[in-house]
């Protein structure tokens, strides 16, 4: 987009700047060799090339909770996912992706439209869980510089989210995952459940706050016709969820609380002056002062205007870098001719932010909000 | 924001035009004067300031329904709304804000949060649509200058919409008015009608081609605990609608069928780059061919920079002005001094917008897609 500026061109950025009352604007070619020396974190990636058998079990799996016939269920040690196939799965993709696009760690959940959570009972799901967990746990033990685990819960219908806590403690303490995927909606589409702050949630808060974890707000495929899964649900549950945070007194209950809305924070960024106003006018601070500790949104927003109005009006120290690669928005976007997830090009190329933004962005704020994450040692070459 | 500009201020904005690659830029002066000489047409307008009586009828209603009760369902014949108190309503607060602002004309339709199309049966339904839309038709006799109707719909849970075409056609052609307001979730937050494309609408988009009226997809009050009206249920409403759309024949079947996103099209300008993916990756054509004649966004976006993302990714034909004053974000901007739903300076500011791009989003686009709508001379002092 931008070439390197020479002395006139850099004579045209200050008179920008001046008259657009922007932050300053620095030369791509800087901010590109700055990056390189950032562990660049992705703190959004599903296993969505998962082993053949894993949809072969879950078929059964779903057949036999609809039958509600027992006898029927698959075994789970007839599960057959060998390291070499989970390697050429990954190798293949995410870790490819990374090496192309230049990030080091994904921080990896099981393919969030496989959770499922309104097929079956909460033993369907708890199980399932595992068997989704321990997968993740075993493509961590393989590239442990390049993925770390965050879980799939146990959620059900219905069923008390505290039930939910002893899967995320075996997750955290057994398999040193960092965080969980916390569905709001497990009906998959009718958005039946009790707003997150309400006390139904309250156990599972205080099990993710004494273990130091943050959860990512993130549904599942959706059930309702009249929505499409990665279209308008995901979309429309982060969009909820962000208007019942707000009006709460949640991070009050829970100071150090912190969730991830994905998917650039569903409509709220492109809404930001319906969302302050409407806080303010029910007496609530500036959202800034109201998300700055608890509330973070990635980068999961497929094109640059977008990402551009997401620097502008989310502080730098709420934002995640993210690209859900391999995920809902595959193949190349025919007027870029790179990929629409490639999201680290956006981030690059966004003019409002600074040198400084991008480390928060791409590294700084990971740790801030996982606070188990242990950094290792960047991998110049992934894999 | 900018104040006129002298000729050094406007060689500085020719530097940035030049740098930054958008379209030209004109002064704001200059915009101003240009848009002068328009009919500027608010196309979403609701009529939030009913006379009191309207309201203690719904009361007795929506008891009476809930309880079953026919009997204590209050008389149409009892409802006191004289023309004096109309007139205040609507001189202290929609004109006086036209006047302010430099609008010309609203086109006007009963409280959307108020439809509640969940109350009580069809019956119900009926009774509180034709009085809410008999209300509107009394309003623009009043000010004929200023607000032209758009009608509420008779809609009822499970209830085919063909059984609304009644009510429309008599809006149509007994009230003059040129639109309806069309609520793609009748369950007031569960979203578990068929979707927008599926033929159980059919009827009713016949009728509405027949008539030559659009339709603005517009929920109602949410009853749903989990979202709220205003700050997520319309938006993903708004969301919903529009995947449904672009992955359909719907417009092959009615090649002139117009529908109008509401609220800059809920999420979808902001994540414009996932749904160009998802409609390419389902075959389907890029998003401006697929909206080109038959969607329409409005301009109910309250910050100037979720503006200027709307009039960047999404084509000027598209765009409807629209404010919803006097709607879900009352009261002013500590930020800017000025109200958040004077959505007119957002557009008069956004820099990716010709004087010729205005006049299609404030006067031009509302002629094609309100084909019944005749504007009156416009009105230098409203009212």
């Amino acid at each position: 987009m931008l070439a390197p500026q020479g002395d006139r061109n850099r004579l045209r950025i200050e008179v920008l700047v001046r008259f657009d009352n922007r932050a300053p604007l620095r030369s791509i070619a800087t901010a590109n060799r700055q990056s390189e020396i950032l562990m660049i974190i992705d703190c959004h990636g599903h296993y969505t090339t998962e082993p053949k058998d894993l949809s072969r079990f879950r078929k059964e799996q779903t057949a036999a909770a609809n039958a509600k016939d027992k006898t029927a269920m698959p075994s789970r040690a007839s599960l057959k996912m060998s390291d070499d196939e989970i390697r050429e799965s990954i190798e293949k993709n995410q870790l490819k992706l990374q090496r192309e696009r230049g990030t080091n760690l994904t921080i990896f959940s099981p393919r969030a439209s496989g959770m499922g959570h309104h097929i079956g009972d909460e033993s369907v799901s708890l199980e399932w869980s595992q068997i989704c967990n321990d997968l993740i746990a075993r493509v961590v033990s393989l590239y442990p510089q390049n993925f770390v685990g965050v879980c799939q819960l146990p959620q059900s219908p219905g069923v008390p989210p505290k039930n939910a806590t002893g899967e995320l403690e075996r997750c955290v303490k057994e398999l040193g995952f960092i965080g969980c995927n916390l569905n709001p909606d497990p009906s998959g589409g009718y958005f039946n459940s009790p707003p997150l702050t309400d006390k139904w949630w309250y156990p599972f808060y205080e099990k993710m706050v004494e273990l130091d974890v943050p959860a990512m707000i993130h549904v599942s495929g959706c059930c309702n016709p009249a929505m499409h899964t990665t279209g308008s649900y995901y979309l429309n549950a982060d969009t909820m969820a962000f208007m019942q945070l707000i009006l709460s007194d949640l991070f009050k209950d829970f100071p150090t609380l912190k969730l991830i809305i994905p998917h650039g924070g569903g409509a709220v960024p492109f809404h930001w002056g319906r969302f302050r106003g409407l806080a303010l006018n029910n007496g609530r601070p500036e959202l800034t002062e109201i998300i700055k500790n608890n509330i973070f949104f990635d980068t999961c927003v497929y094109h640059q205007p977008g990402i551009n109005l997401l620097a502008e009006v989310v502080p730098a120290d709420n934002i995640l870098f993210a690209s859900e690669m391999v995920g809902a928005v595959k193949g190349i976007d025919p007027k870029t001719g790179f990929n629409f997830d490639d999201t680290k090009r956006y981030v690059d190329a966004a003019p409002k932010l600074s040198a400084a933004d991008r480390q928060k962005i791409f590294e700084g704020n990971a740790h801030r909000v996982f606070g188990r994450l242990k950094t290792p040692a960047p991998a110049k070459a992934p894999g």
